[in-house]
């Protein structure tokens, strides 16, 4: 990983977790173990344009990570069953859910166009993964389309409700949900 | 409205929309119209304890809000349909979402076992409102606690992603999906 890579992973990571107003420049140098000049040599616009790598950065991970589970069963339905249960047990051995949300990150920059412009870019990306997986079994596009858009929402919030109420199987109980919609629309 | 209301009303509103974070306690102070000593007066122990009283106001805010909503039809899925519509009106009209939601405080008081403790409360109670709508129709208690918690996860995200994108119709489409849940529900 060279130094650039290190910044943005180590801001990614406290983003995600921390959020950005927590996170000062001074926590990501330490952490990153990264010299002071980097920073500004590599983000000279500062840490909004830090804050924007990150989103993309995370969202990658995030994306990859999805995909990933996705792939390990053919039907949906088993498929987020397997993405939701692999993130309860993470959530289980690591006490949070940091890593799997920008969530956090797009609420916090309500404010600003750019950033919520790379935000929604990494939500859309990840509705895609979900509709190609509904459309891949069949589900026509008209169907598939907004069921996958409400399955990456429904995650999201999912998400804070398990990580508010340390309470894993919530995202357990999510995919019992999400099942049904998907065996709906397979039927239909 | 008392001063202590004022100040509570002012933080609620600003921390919901902008985050705890970033929210000063002087910028509390001159938008509620306030004198400084107030502040200190009425929360001994600082930002934290206001914080807390902020989340209990704004979840009060938020519960009345909804069951309004859902009181006004009695068929749940048309109810909620209703509640998503007035939300996804309120955001055109306003242009933010900010009062239907404590998720921007949930995730920035991760490491506050208390404030977590504060944010669950008022989450457990919009489940709770969801729950006795859906059992009033007929939907026995171990079908409706689990979707009456789904419902209300999947509205804080479908919070999220409308208001990043920017975008109303996410939370009507929430309602279309929601709808073929409870109708699942009520022939079951």
């Amino acid at each position: 990983m060279d130094t650039r890579e290190k910044l943005v992973a180590t801001a990614a990571s406290l983003f995600q977790k921390e959020g950005v107003r927590a996170t000062g420049l001074a926590q990501i140098l330490t952490v990153s173990g990264t010299p002071k000049g980097s920073l500004y040599y590599y983000f000279p616009n500062g840490k909004a344009q830090l804050i924007e790598a990150a989103i993309t950065y995370a969202g990658q991970h995030i994306l990859e990570h999805v995909q990933r589970d996705l792939d390990r069963y053919k039907a949906p339905d088993a498929a987020l069953a397997g993405q939701l249960e692999s993130m309860a047990t993470e959530m289980q051995e690591k006490g949070h859910l940091g890593g799997n949300s920008i969530s956090l990150i797009a609420l916090e920059t309500g404010d600003d166009p750019e950033l919520q412009a790379a935000c929604s870019a990494v939500f859309t990306q990840l509705e895609t993964l979900y509709i190609k997986k509904l459309t891949s079994a069949g589900i026509p596009p008209d169907r598939a389309q907004p069921l996958g858009q409400f399955i990456q929402a429904s995650i999201e919030g999912a998400i804070i409700l398990a990580a508010t109420k340390d309470n894993p199987d919530l995202l357990r109980q999510t995919a019992d949900q999400l099942t049904r919609l998907i065996k709906l629309a397979l039927a239909a």
